[in-house]
């Protein structure tokens, strides 16, 4: 049996993680930091920072691998997806068999919340299927829904109204835009929409020194989020962002 | 200009609060607990636990006073709410203006996410119409879905999914129910559906030990859920409870 640690750390400021993540962050022996390649590098040395603040006694190894890159598959994006999960659940297996040993507790550091759009749980059921004995903890951490909400000190939904969160493929058949937040969109699928009644609230890099924030009429700060977005992403070399729409009443 | 912090102070675990929040904590001059009534004074309670453990110094005042009751209206549900907000933003105005002097820092301890189905930011934007000029700073915290998902250990989207977040008396109208998390349902909205397709994972007292999780197919634990959470219900005087509610494939 082997222990494991989902650890939320937010979505980039270091004071937004909580103590029942810092404690276990404590309890790890090893850690893995899967990285999706340099270009996103400072997300790695950002995870090493969080360790260097709150386990600065050190006594902790870090496993460092780089993710399998995902490849485009016949079946669509569904079946791309899952596909590349399979390729990261035997390289989770063998990570986990290899360096998690007995008495021994392993640990993956979050970006945000671990169960929003976050495959790690997904894979680690894949890795169960695998025949690898797991206990698992899940620690919640701030997601950048959270964090971008708090900067532009709005409320997510309004009175008695739904709220969406959905990755930005799904934005274009989506049907009545209330109160809708989207994650994960490379495509900027905000641009595609010319309703009128909707306004936009625009966060990049939330809660790092890096942050941008944008808000107003979606028709009005379209063109400039667009361009801030592609300002910073050549600058920075990546970018994360996210975004709340809300229909005017 | 009145200084506020709307704190959001997690689900109930008070580990479950981060760094920013305590940190705020710590600045606070004055703290409005506004209850619901004696019957939810376990909530004022575990608030005063959450500043006795990260505050023990003392140096801060505590307003505590309680909130207006919510009536019925003519306007049915939203005028209803409206109405409500209306009347807690005449006593937030007053409380704000007497209680917090120059160069002091009034704070809001808020269960849950701060900008989640918390209706504060919308009382102090009433508050602001009133002419008290505000500076706000808004701290996210965890809420309950996510304690809930955690707890679970299960993800509150599928691969390429969106996720709806709704009060149970959007329930009945919600059209296709993929990844549904209910919040504020003390109809038991679940118990109407009977798609046998569905699965629900419930959780009460997250975070605390009263906390109580069933999960399974709805058709199979629905009766056990009603039971149990009128049992609690009855046994503590309230309840705080929450679901996810997602299709099988």
């Amino acid at each position: 049996m082997k222990d494991l640690l989902l650890i939320g750390i937010g979505s980039g400021d270091p004071r937004q993680i909580t103590y029942e993540a810092v404690e276990a962050l404590g309890q790890a022996s090893v850690f893995f930091v899967l990285d999706k390649g340099s270009d996103k590098d400072e997300l790695v040395q950002l995870r090493k920072a969080i360790l260097q603040r709150y386990r600065p006694e050190g006594g902790y190894r870090l496993v460092q691998v780089a993710d399998p890159v995902r490849e485009a598959h016949a079946d669509g994006y569904l079946g791309a997806v899952q596909h590349w999960h399979r390729q990261r659940a035997v390289l989770y297996a063998q990570l986990i068999n290899q360096e998690v040993g007995a008495g021994e507790v392993g640990a993956f550091l979050l970006w945000g919340e671990p169960t929003l759009y976050d495959s790690t749980l997904r894979i680690l059921d894949l890795v169960r299927e695998r025949g690898v004995a797991l206990r698992l903890r899940v620690i919640p951490g701030i997601s950048s829904v959270q964090a971008l909400a708090a900067r532009h000190q709005v409320p997510l939904n309004r009175i008695g109204e739904p709220l969406t969160v959905l990755p930005g493929r799904c934005l274009a058949t989506q049907g009545r835009i209330d109160n809708v937040v989207v994650m994960l969109d490379g495509q900027c699928a905000f641009a595609q929409l010319d309703d009128p009644a909707l306004m936009i609230y625009w966060g990049a890099y939330l809660g790092t020194e890096d942050e941008v924030l944008i808000a107003g009429p979606l028709p009005a700060v379209k063109a400039q989020i667009l361009e801030v977005r592609e300002r910073e992403r050549a600058r920075k070399g990546w970018i994360m962002d996210t975004y709340l729409l809300r229909r005017a009443l």
